[in-house]
């Protein structure tokens, strides 16, 4: 399980699609939300829309890796899915907020976990202002909390910065690939070379 | 610094060569040895060819990271000429039999160990059966060293199945991508991000 986060604004998303063109093989796990699609959203490909109802009983059933509350609505990634594919030998591609990354990484220390950085706190902010049109008091607001979840890269496995789209998935391609070949996920396969 | 290494007839040697093609920026480190160049080899190239005297005084000097007496000649793997290039930023590429590399381990635990497995134990068979016209007896011990050494691949913390040289070689250079990206090689970098 590869799971890809950082603070907002980094790009997480635009990575997140590039690696699935290239990597189609890998599972996309997509979250569960109590919210209305918007113009355009498909169920099961941006979220999950479910009602709130179901979304208590997946929670009732430990059926969230982690979950949150935003403005009203639910969101949570549902683990029964993860678990599914991951049993089944399948590659699973996360994309979650540094809150949520956080909460996995206690339920799941075996995955990986990739911090995605701003090429720079200006650019940073720029990409932020980009995104909408909010009172300049919001736009603070979210550049402090952008900051605060910054400084929780150390928390992370590897930290790539998204300085161009292609450069970030090359490194995140070759941190999967590497992890494929550490020792620990290969002593099943190898162990009966050194006993013959 | 990354440490190839694997059992004899693994292919270490024309791995390395077709890495140091694709990255020809990484210093590849040459051991020292006592003994006589074969036609061919060129000082500084395949080894450094030195003198006994010479030896035993970077021995004393403790200019080896690691070193070993075959057949009555001196091989070493001079630590300084390492240092050297570590210290100016440079990639330090290092191929090296089981035995040194778990002694390097010792003394550089912060290097990336990369144990080189042969596809099969028949194909590495086959491949030390093919380097000379041995005895069976000595092919036989030569066998089973072999098999002792694959039985070293859990102390690495990679292992790259060397199948076909380009499909080693693209891992290794994941590899050593991945490593590049871990979080506490770049502690130093992103520091300032989280505190401006």
């Amino acid at each position: 399980m590869t799971v890809i986060s950082g603070a907002s604004g980094t790009g997480k998303g635009t990575v997140c699609k590039k690696l699935l063109d290239e990597l189609p093989q890998m599972f996309y796990s997509i979250s569960a939300t109590t919210r209305a699609p918007r113009p355009g959203e498909v169920d099961g490909k941006e979220y999950f829309f479910i009602t709130t109802a179901q979304f208590k009983t997946w929670l009732d059933e430990e059926k969230f890796l982690e979950h949150a509350e935003v403005y009203g609505n639910f969101y949570g990634t549902p683990s029964h899915i993860i678990e599914e594919k991951r049993n089944s030998g399948v590659d699973v591609l996360l994309e979650i907020d540094v809150q949520g990354a956080l909460n996995v990484m206690k339920k799941c220390p075996d995955g990986v976990y990739i911090f995605l950085m701003p090429p720079s706190l200006d650019e940073l902010c720029n990409r932020i202002k980009n995104r909408g049109t909010e009172s300049p008091e919001v736009l603070q607001r979210r550049i402090n909390a952008a900051t605060s979840e910054i400084a929780m890269f150390k928390k992370y496995q590897y930290v790539v910065v998204n300085d161009t789209v292609d450069a970030a998935v090359d490194k995140i391609k070759a941190i999967i690939t590497a992890e494929r070949c550490k020792v620990e996920k290969n002593l099943a396969e190898f162990e009966h070379f050194a006993t013959n």
